[in-house]
Parts: C-alpha cells; structure tokens; sequence
C-alpha cells in the first residue's frame, strides 16, 4: 500500500523484517519442541537464534537464484548458525513456516485494528450522548421524512460498529490456526504432539484438517469482515458528506488551519476525508472478491493464493486501519451545525407530522386510504405552494370535521416523536457492552 | 432464479404468495400487540384474518397505479376486510413490514440451507471413514508430493463445512431482526413495546438502532457467508474434476443409466455436476459483491438496496440450495477408482518418499543444503529416465556412505506416512461435533 | 430475472421456445451447406424443418434421462422428423450448435439496448438543448462551486451514452461469431467451408481459432460494457437523487398519477425510480465479475462458464433493457424547477464568484498564494455571516488597493461564466454524431 | 504495489518525481498557449521552468499542512520561480492539472503495455509455427476428447491477445483526454482555445464534456480491459499448469539453474510461474470493480475516485507489465514433451476417434441415436478394460455389418483430423494482422 494510506505499526508488520524474523520465531519453536523430545540436541533453538542476524536484502539475493523464499531463508540462517542450522526445519514443508507465520502476523494486524474500533466507538458513543436531544430532520430516499436524533444517528453507528468488531473477532479467531504437519498435512515427518507444543508455545492452534497448507475459507472470512467493516465506515462517510452539502450544511468535517479546499475556488471547504474513506472502501470490497477466489485450490494446494495474499493482506489491514483512524479524526472534530438543523426541520412547514395526522383521522375513524387521501391533498397543496401545511389541514373539511383544528395541532409535536430517544440509547450501550 | 438451479421448497419462500402472506402475519402481530393494550379493538386481527384470501395479482393491479408496493398490498385488504383493517399499519412504515418480513424469509431460507449442509456433512463423513485407509499419492501445484489417504481429503471438506455451518448461523441469527419503529425508527407513532411484543411473536429481536429500516450490514454478512459457502463447494467440485481427468481417473461423478457425455463423441463422460458447480460459485461471489455495495445508504436509507435484494435473495439462497444438494449428490455417487490411486502412487518410482531420505540424511549428520542437493541429483537423474530413484539413491556415494542401502529402504515406508491419519479423524469428528 | 424487472421483448429472446428454434436454424444451415456440397440428400434441411414443432417441455423430459441438453434437442428432432433428422449435425458437437445460437441470441439482444440507448440518447439531446440557458450551480465535493448550465449535464450524459454505445457495439461485433468446427475446433469431421457458409446465411463470422466453444474473453467484453453502461446509468440516477433532494429541490421524477410515496408519510414523493436503478447497476458490476471469472478454462474447454451464463446472459441483458427503458422515462419526464436552480445559485451569496476575484488579482500583480489568501479571508469571514461577500471583497484593503471596486463587481458575471456552452454543445453533438 | 510484483520503468511512471514533472509540463504547457494569445508575458514557461527542481519531499511537507496536492505543489513552484510563477494555473481548477496529467501517464504505462503484448505475441506466434504438426489429445471437461494440435493451442492465444490488445488500444485511445475547462468544465475563467492548444502540445484531445473532471467511464473501460487480459494470461496459466501435472506431463515451465522446488521435497518441480499469475489475475479482476464504483460521482465530481485510482492505476499497470513480462517467459521457455504427448493421445486405445465410427455409420445409413447407442456401448466396454476399442468396434456385429472392418479402420486416422490446422493458422495470423 502506498505511504499516504497506511500507518507506520501496520507498516511495520507487512515489512521483509518482520516476516523473516517471524518465519525464524516459527522455526525455532518447532526446535524447541523437538528438543523437548530429544528429537534434536538441547539448546539448538538457542545457539542458532544467537547466531542470526536477519538481512533481508541478503535472503532475497539467495531467492533470486533458488527461486524458493523459504529455502532461501534457511539458506542464510545456515550460512549464519552453521552446523546446529541442519536441526532446523525437520520434517517441515515450508507452508508449515509461512502459514503459521501468517497466522501470527494476522493476528497482530487484527489486535490493532480491534483498537482503532475501540477508539471509533469511544469516539461515536461521546457524540451520540453528546447530541441525544439535538433534533434533526429524519430523510428517507433524501427527502424529508420525520423527526429523529442527531445523537442516534451516531448510536447507530456505534451498534453497527459493535457488530464489525465481533465479526472481526470471529475472523481473527478462525484464523489463529498453525500448521506443523509437513508436505501434504499427514505428518510424514514430523508428529502432532510437535504441532500442538510449537503451536501452543506461539499461541495459535493445530488446523483442523490441514492439507499443505490452512485452507483458505478462513482467510476469505477475514477479508470479507474487512470488506464489510469497510462498508459501515463508507455509511458514515455518506451521512457525513450529505451533511456538509451546501444547501444543508448541518454538520462538517474538521477543517485544518492552513488548509486549502480547492486550487481555484478559495471559498470552498470541501468533504475530501469522507470522500477519500467512500473511495477506500471500494478497495476492500474489491480486495474481498480476490480473497473468495483463493478458496477453491487445487489438491492438496496450489501457490495461486499466494501472490493475491503477498498484495491484499497487507494492503486490505493496512488500508482498514488507515480508514479507521482517519474516520475516529472525522466523528471526534465533526463540527454540527444547531441552527441549521432547526432550520431545515422547519423546512417543510410541518410536513413531517403528516404521518401523525394520518393516524388520528384514522384513530378517529377513517379508512386508512380515505386519511391517506386527505392528508396527501393538503401536502401537495403545501408543495405547491398554496399555504402553510398546518393551516391546510385545519382549513380541510374532512380533516376538521373528523379531528378538529385542536387535534391536528396535537400531531405537530417534536418532543412527542423523540421521546423513546432515551430508550434506545439505553438498548444499544448495554445491549452491545453486553451482547 | 432460473428453473433449472432452483429447486421447489426454496422457490415457494421467494415468490409473492409466501412474501404477501408473510406481510400480513407481521401486520397481524403488530395488531394484535395493539389489541393487547386496547389500542386497537379486540378481535380485530382475527376479524381481518378470516375475510382475506391474499391474490397476488390482485396486489400487483393496485401497485400499477399508486406505484408503492405496501400500500397495494394494504388496499388489497382494505377492498377484502373492511372496516377492521383501518387498524392495521398504524404507526408503521412500509419498512416495518417489509423488513421484518424478509427477516422470515431469510430465516426459513437459512433453515433449509442448514438441513442441506447437514446432509452434505453427513456424506463427507461417511465417505471420509469408508476411505480412511485408501492411500493417494497426496499433490501440490498439480504434482505429486507425498502420500496422503482419500479419507482424509473428505475430512477435511467436513471441517471446512462444519466452518461455513457455523458462518452461516451466525449471519442467519445476525439477520433475525425484525423493526416495528416506524418512519425514521425513532417510534413516532408507536411504542417498543409493542414491537417487542410483536417481534417476539414472530420468534425475532427488535433492531439495536434501526433507521427506516433495518441496517444493511446485516444481509451483506449473510451474503458474504453464502459466497464462502460456495467457494468451498467449488473447492470440493475443483478436486473431483482433477480426479476425473482422463490421466487421474482416481474418481468418477455418478453417471446415470442412459446419460450421454457428448453429442460428437460416444465416449465421453464428463464431470458436468461438478463443472456445474464451479460456475455457480462464481454467481454467488458475485452477488456477495452487490450486497456489500448495499450498506452504505442515504441518512435514514435510500431504497436502492431494495432492487437488489429483490434479485440476490431468491437467487443466492435458489442458487446455495440447488449446490448443496447437488454436492451431497456427488459426494454420495462418486465412485473411486482404488486401482488407479494406487497406480498413480506408483506412478514417480518412489520420488514421493524423497523428504524421507532429506531427513534420514540430516539426522545422520549432513547439513540440510547439503543433503537437499544430494537427493534432488537423484531425483532429476530419475526424472530423466535413468533409473529408479530408490536404486539411484542406494548408489549414491553420498547418500549410501550416510545411511546405507538399509536406510534408504526404510525411507520407503508409506504406511509410516499415514500413521497419524486416525489421530486427525478423531479431531476433526470430535473438534467439530464440539466446537 | 424476475418479470418486474423484465420487458416483453428481451424476456422472449431467452425463452426456451426461442433457444431450441435458434438451435434448429443453426442445424438446418450446417445442413444446407452439407446439401450445397452433396454430402448430404438435397432437401433434407426443408424436409426436417417441415416435420418439426419445437416442444420445450418434450425436450426437457428427454434431458431428464439423458443428461444433455443437445442430445435430448436432437433426439426430439428426430422422433419428429424420422430418417432425414440422421443428416443432422453430422461431424458438429454441441457447442457447434450452443455457441453459434449464443451469439444470434446476444445479438438479439444487443439490437434492442442499441435502441434503448438511442432513445435515451434522444430524450438527452432533447433536454439539454432545453435547458442549455438554464444556470445553475455547479457543485463539487457536494459543494458549491461555479456557474454551470442544466443542459450541460444532460449534454455530458449524452456524450457518455454515445461512448457506452460504442463499446457495446464493438462488444457486439466481437461476439458475432459463431463455430461449426467439431469437437476440439480443428475440423476434425466438418471443413472450413461448410462452416463458413453456413455461419455466413446466419450472418455470423467464424470463430479465428476455436477450441470446442468460441472463447470467453468476447463474451466477457459484452458483460463488461454492461456493466459500465450501468454504471453511466447509475451516475444519472444519482444525478436526478440529488436534485430531488428535499433541501435542493432543483429537479424530481415523474410522478404518476394516483403514486403514492409512502406508506406512513403522504407527504412523501421520492426519488424511487432512479434509487431502484442505483441498486441493479450494482447488479450488473456484479455479473461482470462472474463473466470475467469464465475465461481461464481447461484445455479445450470446460463447461463451467455454461451455468453461469445461462444465469447472467437473461439477466444482465434483461436488466440493462429494463434500465435504460425506465431512465428514458426519468430523463423525458424530470421536472425541472427554475426557481429552486435560481435560488440555490444565490444561496451562498456571491461566492461561486471566488475565482474570478482570484484571477483578477494575480492578473492585476499579486502572487498567487497571497490572492488566494484574501479572497480566502473574505470567503471565510462571509461563511461566518460578517457580511455580503462582494461588500467583503470591495472593503478589503488589499483587495480594493488592487482592482477597485469596479474590478470586484465586474467579476460577478453569470453570463461571462457561461459564454462557452453553446460551444461545447456544438462539439458534442458534433463530435458524437460524426465520432 | 509491492517491489516482487513491478518492473523498474513501470514503476518509474508511478514515481512521486514523475508525477509532478508531469504536472509541471501540463502547468507549463497552458502557460504557453496563453503566452501565444498574450495573456502570458512571453517567456514566462521558459523562466519558470528554468528555476524549478522539483522535490517531492518539499512539496509534501507542503501538503500537510495545506492539505490539497496541487496547492502545495503550486506553492512549491512559488517558492522557486518566484514573480513569474503567479501567471501559472490561471483559470484553472486542481483537476484540470490532475485529470491532464493522469491521462499522460496512463499513455505511458499503456505503450509499455502495448510493447509486453507485441512481446507476447511474437513469443506465441514463434511457438504456435514450431508445434503445429505436433499432435496432443485436446480435451473438454478435463477428459480425453479429439486430437488436435499442440501449435494450434499457441495460436489460438495469439488470437486471443490480438483481441484484448484492441480492447487495451481502445481503452487507451478513449482515455487520451485532457481537459482545461476549470472548476466546472464551463471554461469560466479559460477559453477552449488555450485548452485545445495546451492539450494539442501535449498529444491529447480535450474532454468532449468536462465536470469538474474527465468523466471515469474512460478510466473505468481501460480497468476492465486489463482485467480481461489479465483473465486471458490466466487462461494460459491454466493451460501451463495442467499440461505440467504429473500424470500428464506433456510441457513444463523452464526451471531455472540451482532453482529448488521445495523446501521439503527434493523431487519437485513446480508451476510456479504460471500459479503465480493466476493470482494476480485474482487481483486484476478485482481492481476492474472498483473502477466500475468510480463512475457515479455526484453533481460536477466528488472526490471519492481518486484515492481509489491512487492505488489501482499504479498496482493494475505494474501488475499487468509483470504478468506479461512473465508470461513472455513462460512461452519462450516452455519444455514440451513429444513423448509424453504422444504417450496420453494412445492413452485411450483410440476412443478419441469414436466420433469417426459414429459418422461412418450415420453416412452409411443408421440414424443418429442408433449409432451412438452402439459406439458408446462398445466405448464403455473398453472402458471397463473388455478390450481394445478399436476390436470391439470390428467385432460389434450391428457396427461391422454396416461399415466392415475396413470402415472401422479408416476412422482412426490422425492426419485426416489435423489436415486443416494449416488453413487454420492461415486464418488467424492473416485476420489478427490485418484485423
């Protein structure tokens, strides 16, 4: 991933360093568990480890002749460790170093990105109590449709982010699994009592049924949570771009000091940190459609995951973490504009109540498609201009004489619609701090 | 979903008489929650019960005309029942049904893929412990490796199954939301008691934070579990074609009493259920694709996920359902060829033993580079037809001068290499009948 | 695809009834050209041809037993026709017949959404010339930026329609190709010849090198300018839901007679149609993908593209018919509000002018970077409501000691911003007309 | 993209340092045309662009603070040419830059492209000429079908190159767009004279009907196009892969001196380029989609393609050089095995001529299902290891009573299958260069 969308921790992870000496750490612990069995002679894991320098430049000079990265790498941990190097690596395949690896470095990625939604939620929940009774105009299909509440708007988002992290949690989980079972998974050469201590010793746990390597439904799981992940943050970034249009202006991005919105126009102040988070979030998906692909290999495997793997682990985590972070920025310095949400709810002259007086005329005693008829006649008046919509319906025949002009006054009540407000910010904080 | 890839049960969820007959079971359990409060007359859901026989053509007149699905439907019952009827929808949205509805749906949908795995598991492991013994020269990167056991191949495939049972169990309780809160979800008109009441009813959980609707994260990871679902049939699919192959031949897919393979070609027969298949995993990947670009909506929703949904839920739920049972078809009929698994183990002169003597070598004493070039002199001296590779390696100074005649012979061992294969059955039947 | 998205006229060129007459003229046309050479009885075609009535149903029961499609067709033919039916398909194989049909039938297909995008293409000419001197405000980022004129973007749509026409025609013209090259392609049992005159009469040309079917690469290039016609589509329906936006108001659907916009609200009128062609866009990238994933088969071929194409091919044609059909409604039927696009352009009170003020400046002397900050300062200081914008400029020291007021006014000119449209319309429909 | 994956004079295009020089040369280039209508004083691009060195760290050091690429860019240009550098970007908008200079160096990478592909073609064209008398089994469904010929496979990717190389010329020509028109495309502070005679410097034409941007259903066609072609090396990849199995082992990949094939088995020999690649073809198709996302900005532009294209225009171009670049390897090296390939065409005991047999019966009068009956009947019998086919057919009474023995034996005959593979060859390398 290029430098302007990734963070030097994630970075770092994905680096040749950290893949090599993560490969080593594998090796070793298998040693170790080896030498526990007096398979190999004790205090090998050690003299090796003190031995070796990691260079990756240098292993990729051995690659680039042998054509195999794991045997280039034990090409240079034996050209460092010399002789206790050949205990290395013993009834081994080289996807039992890099599946395992993988594992480890996942898991890693995914303890970071597990935070950064901590933070996003940390960060959606203070704004949700912060504006729990700041009213805003509900839309749907982008028009005016009924009262609601800033702050819920970020409640939602909060629950939405909640369920993200368990099914991150579930990827991560499924896909803590290491493998130590040699060429096609039936430990020809090696035991599962090693497996399962070497494992052990990294954290991770024997796969089920490994062929040469993990099966790869596990891997696509991450990446389609990713993708999904990416999803919710993109329905954030919508809501945060429609917010800041010009003719609504109800809430906008942090602006910098010094910073400039267009080339040409320098009255603009533009929304580029939700746009550019719209943008990534096709990558994910795009990234997650590669991952279903790598499922379905050949035998007992073949290697076509694992040049998609080379590019999408890296950029699909570092990517997501970058969005994470960014939007944590977007949701705490989100600017909200008060007086324009009041205005625009007052926008339609009441139309928003419709649906309240709709339901006392038929509470009164109308058929729901005669109310309907009503009330949509004064609306489309109101449209077009002949009138305020409140008087429309006090001034209807049908209407007054069916609920009275009291009556329809009583439906145009803000505090009325917002009252469970405090409800369901009660079921989501606890629902999801207990689900 | 075309005729041909559906099958009868599924399809009678997704057509209009299921999807109309549901709606009215939400808008009665909503009337019902009413009753009990005496909002609404007793008796009143009964009363609307009893006069309406739903006609779909009948809805979809009115729909022609005020162009809004629900409300055809309500005038639908409205024209049958009414008086009663003006008490229903009071409160609501059209989303509230519909949402809710689909929610059904789905569960049923779900139910019936969950059977189908079940079956499939059912095969695969009656199949893996029939062929547990079966030894197959195990193949990475198409080419021979090691020995492994056909049994195992269909261990594996349980595991990977019994991973996608959970998937899909998790996303299908993930979808039993239903949402009785009105236009912006805020219970403007309405109350959570009587949602929860009604959902209850109907066996579902209210939204957290719903919006009009319910949040569409939701059915992408459905979705995203039935791509999964179906890259790991294509996995399944994939192997049996390769074991068909002309060359393979280890493995047949049942083929009927009075098939024909080909029009041109009398002596053909194809692996078609399988190719089948792998097509239509390609279809649900894609349609995974389309559910995740359906999160991100407009504030309190756009409608343009419903289009969508109108397609992909039908054809992704037909589409899993005809490939499951198509699978336990293949699984259950293949028929396996043990004299070509064994002649085809044969077939590289013992070259699958080679790792066995690496390791003898090592373990006497050569560095691992070292002992590597050895063998693989050996093994290209095979491959290019000058002798056997046991003998070659018998011959060889290095390699006899190490271990000697007598340990190269011990390297040829296949019932050594499948010593552990009852130890991952009992973990993959145990580990998976409890997770 | 389900009918409520389907048209009359595309759902017949998918029928069963169509594909097995599609399937006989092809057979008949091999046949006449084995006539024309007296390798088979002259006649043969027309005596068969008389005999036979094409019943899908029968044919589907033969395929039950058989398992093959072409097989079962052959076989229906034959109990028809009797002993002439054995001239039939002599030295063909299936995909002889399945492909050739294909492309009569995508061609088909693809001579309707030509003119489905004509008429699109016509109805956009049609408005932008109408509303060519319509100003409104040009918005980036969802931001007001300058002047631009209403006709112009329905002039850019048009220029876009007339390049996704051209690829859809030379998609077209790629997959204009049939194959009567037998088995594997190499005329095994056929000639060149027949194969050319018989493709000739059907007005298709060969295949350059066939394997068993023609390619997937064509097929896939017809899917993927779908896709990207959707996606055109797509960006003139998000278009029109903006404008229809409650706060923007600018333009809106048409609204039919007795339409009702909401169940809850009868206020409501909403953008459903083009949120309804937002969500199948996503359905067409979606087949796409699946299209792209039929290239890389085995050898000669596999049959796995098969299902997915009897799934997407419908579909995808379907769907874009249905699409372009409906947004020609939306483009002759928007109703476009001038006052609204007269009131939004004033909104921000001169600032859409920022630039021009910035030319100025630089134009009269002064750096970029320090114009820029001036007129930054002022657009600031009104966005905060301390004045008039223009009043701002023309009180600004720096600005005043450079330009004078006069230069200030002079660079609030809404027809100096729009000077140029009626150029780029001639280069448009200019250029597109005579590309 | 990651180094293993890009070559140095792609990723040289996608420099920092590339990209500014080329934002310099399209500033440069409208401060020209502007000079030549003295709007400019003359000289000014000379004098600017004698004082500037660009330094990509500068000019991000600038940017973070500014937070917009050009204007720090801009102001880089400021800092160095000082006075005459304030007659730069005038009347022009961010993307005027961005757009025109995106094109060029998508031009860039599109000729490099163009050249991999001649490469390629030139490669399988060299292959296809040397092979085509050399017979191989073809095969549909993975199974064992008709001859053909091993040169005639090469010639049909000849063919299909050719075809994705128009698609890439195309895609490229469509995307030879700049575009000078300012804020909106209206040309409000810019005239089309200057934008025709800056973008005629620089080779391009300008945007037929610019927003703010040049509409993405270019940049969109030209992802789809490398997608396809990325799907086509796939095809071959796949071809590579099963002909280098080792049960059929009729071609292999070249395999590089001192290249080892795994770290545990000494013995093999691996496809792994050509896995490799069909990998990356994975991540191509997945690029296409986002893409195909990009299209629908809002209004006159959002921002939200361009984090997108920041990421897929360098990694789909790099990818796709590499891919060629590879696969060109892979053709030119690639070991066939006469014997191995006349080895599996006897495979089968001459079933792959039953088509032949069947004929011969039809022409000598039996009706097509009869003659299948019993030429399937007597394949099956050798599939059950009754005998040799080619006996069973002369010993089949109702077989030899209709065509003799004599007839049976003139079916197997090779040269009469392979005898138009020439008039094929004529075909395609005539057609493919004079398309």
């Amino acid at each position: 991933m290029i430098e302007r969308y990734s963070r030097p921790d994630m970075r770092r992870i994905w680096s040749d360093q950290t893949r090599y000496e993560t490969w080593l750490e594998v090796e070793l612990a298998v040693c170790r568990a080896m030498e526990a069995r007096e398979m190999v002679p004790a205090g090998t894991a050690d003299r090796v480890r003190i031995k070796v320098v990691i260079e990756p430049a240098r292993i990729l000079e051995i690659e680039s002749r042998v054509r195999h990265d794991v045997i280039a790498f034990l090409s240079h941990i034996e050209e460092q460790a010399g002789e206790p190097a050949r205990w290395l690596h013993l009834g081994m395949t080289s996807s039992d170093v890099l599946d395992t690896s993988f594992a480890l470095q996942l898991r890693q990625a995914g303890g970071i990105l597990l935070g950064r939604i901590d933070e996003l939620c940390t960060a959606l929940e203070r704004r949700a109590r912060e504006l729990a009774d700041v009213a805003m105009v509900g839309r749907s299909h982008g028009m005016h449709a009924e009262p609601t509440s800033v702050g819920l708007v970020f409640a939602g988002y909060f629950a939405e982010m909640k369920r993200n992290r368990r099914r991150l949690e579930r990827a991560l989980s499924n896909i803590a699994r290491g493998k130590i079972a040699g060429a096609v998974g039936v430990y020809g050469n090696i035991t599962p009592e090693i497996e399962a201590e070497a494992l052990g010793a990294l954290g991770l746990v024997p796969e089920t049924v490994a062929t040469q390597i993990v099966p790869r439904d596990r891997h696509a799981e991450l990446f389609n949570a990713l993708a999904l992940l990416g999803a919710s943050i993109e329905r954030i970034a919508v809501q945060v771009r429609h917010w800041q249009r010009s003719e609504v202006a109800e809430a906008r991005e942090p602006f910098g000091e010094g910073q400039k919105g267009s080339s040409a126009m320098p009255h603009k102040r533009n929304p580029i940190l939700t746009e550019n988070l719209c943008g990534l979030a096709r990558l994910l998906r795009s990234y997650a459609g590669a991952a279903l692909e790598n499922v379905a290999l050949w035998h007992e495997r073949d290697i076509s995951h694992s040049s998609v793997e080379r590019v999408i682990a890296p950029d699909a985590t570092m990517l997501t973490d970058f969005m994470l972070h960014r939007m944590v920025r977007v949701v705490d310095g989100l600017v909200v504009e008060r007086e324009a949400l009041a205005r625009n709810l007052e926008l339609s002259g009441g139309l928003v109540f419709s649906e309240a007086v709709l339901l006392s005329l038929v509470r009164a005693g109308l058929g729901r498609q005669e109310a309907y008829g009503h009330v949509q006649r004064c609306a489309m008046r109101a449209h077009a201009g002949e009138g305020q919509f409140k008087e429309l319906l006090a001034e209807d025949n049908a209407i007054a004489s069916t609920i009275g002009r009291d009556g329809v006054e009583r439906c145009f009540d803000l505090g009325h619609h917002l009252r469970y407000v405090e409800t369901i910010f009660q079921r989501v904080f606890e629902e999801e701090k207990n689900p």
